[in-house]
């Protein structure tokens, strides 16, 4: 039971980060081959990235193939309906890279949990399962990656991973840990957005 | 027999995609050590992150050097080439990266299969053996991967990696699967040149 | 003895970049996740693609957790130390990459030897440990690597994992064949700094 409640969550983010990619594919006018790339790079990118530095290889997708389909038909079935309406409501790219970040964030924290790899590893994972697929989307695109910029992005992937990480500690039940983390990293996420939150800024020409 | 002919195969794709390296290389007035990372990356990055993800690690040319020999002595021959005629063809480049993508794909695909991988895996990992060394390369020369935009590139490795599993699945021997594949890709590649094709292109504010 | 003489080594070389990471983080005016990031990536990115292409996985940092608290903490520290000193001298970035190339050189060419592979892989090793960080931060800093282009900088590193592969295959005592390949790296690395010692520069339209 816990195991596909996982599965599909995980599923959930693989469809949403594809969904992100295709977004950014179309509007640098890429060709369908690109928007398979970015749909692919967003949705497993930073668990494939995960996986290679746990030594978890072959890499969950290889393994599991269905991954693969979900993101080609997430990337149809986006463009698709792109083509049917007109205008793309600009908040939609945010708050589908919010809900992707609460999701992969946990998933990788738990899968680094679950190899015996210490709490700290786990909360770097889940950081990079969460963000990295991104930076790798924004990368290819030709932009210096959003989330180093300055919004409260990864910050909220830090969150929630660290707060799965404690909850595991306390030996709390995992879909009980899960939602607390994902609801951590979400709400502090969407708040970012809505009220256009930011970490400070450090330079070092500030004073100049 | 079989194996001489992978093996001289995939020399031949390490030497065209080094070269492929060096010319970008030589346009970005690189100096000796940048010509080298770019023909390495385009030689052999492609195959490298393929064993990553794969965990058939070390990878390839670590456990044979040649690769190593092979993509020095191919960018200190072109460098001294280049010096020596003064204006290169253009349409060089493309059709270097044209043989290097259809060698490359069947040799990415032929790894999977025999590592016992299913098909849509061996399809993902000709492409991606195909394609990524091009696009690290571009993105250390800080371009957008030309592979991501409109022409057909990417697709004609695709049709290549299908045609090599669909033969593989009929059981037809490995040469005739091969030369199948390699013409694929490398008819469907060379007409989008010759007649400058492109796939679709899909944008969101097309309709504005 | 050995053990510890290399461990803080190492220490000093993720110290060192991780500060030359926050120094570019704070120029493109990144927020505390993103000058970690780049703190993180400067630091333990070259060991990290060391390790995952020869199959020592899970990766260093993953199992000693050291890392992750000395560059956070060097991270921190520096953030801090930039906000009380209003002004940050011009030479000190390329100084403090001298100084992490010349460490992670002969760390990586170490760790490939130790593991039993040949010269050419461990000169190969050590140069992705030495530079590949410092690339990767350059990357997702928006730049073409600066170590591409016309300093010499990897040329350094090459140099150094040489000295070292020699010192190795001469069986000279491990400490010495450290001393001299560092001393290798350093003093050509900054003579380059100091002259402005460029490579040569080859350009396919140089001639027209």
């Amino acid at each position: 039971m816990l195991e596909s409640f996982i599965y599909i969550l995980d599923m959930i983010g693989v469809i949403v980060c594809a969904i992100s990619g295709v977004l950014v594919a179309t509007r640098l006018r890429m060709d369908p081959f690109g928007i398979a790339v970015l749909a692919g790079v967003t949705g497993i990118g930073g668990g494939t990235l995960r996986d290679m530095m746990m030594g978890a290889t072959p890499v969950f997708w290889i393994i599991d193939n269905t991954y693969i389909y979900v993101i080609l038909a997430s990337a149809a079935i986006s463009v698709y309906w792109l083509h049917r309406i007109h205008r793309f409501p600009a908040y939609l790219l945010p708050l589908l890279d919010a809900f992707g970040l609460a999701i992969f964030t946990i998933i990788g924290a738990q899968k680094a949990l679950t190899l015996g790899f210490t709490g700290p590893v786990a909360i770097a994972m889940g950081c990079i399962t969460g963000v990295a697929g991104g930076m790798i989307r924004d990368l290819l695109s030709g932009q210096i990656p959003f989330v180093l910029q300055k919004e409260i992005y990864a910050t909220a992937s830090i969150l929630g991973a660290t707060l799965y990480v404690i909850c595991h500690y306390f030996e709390f039940g995992p879909i009980f840990a899960m939602t607390i983390a994902m609801l951590g990293t979400l709400s502090l996420r969407i708040c970012a957005i809505y009220w256009h939150l930011s970490l400070p800024v450090f330079s070092d020409d500030r004073e100049a």
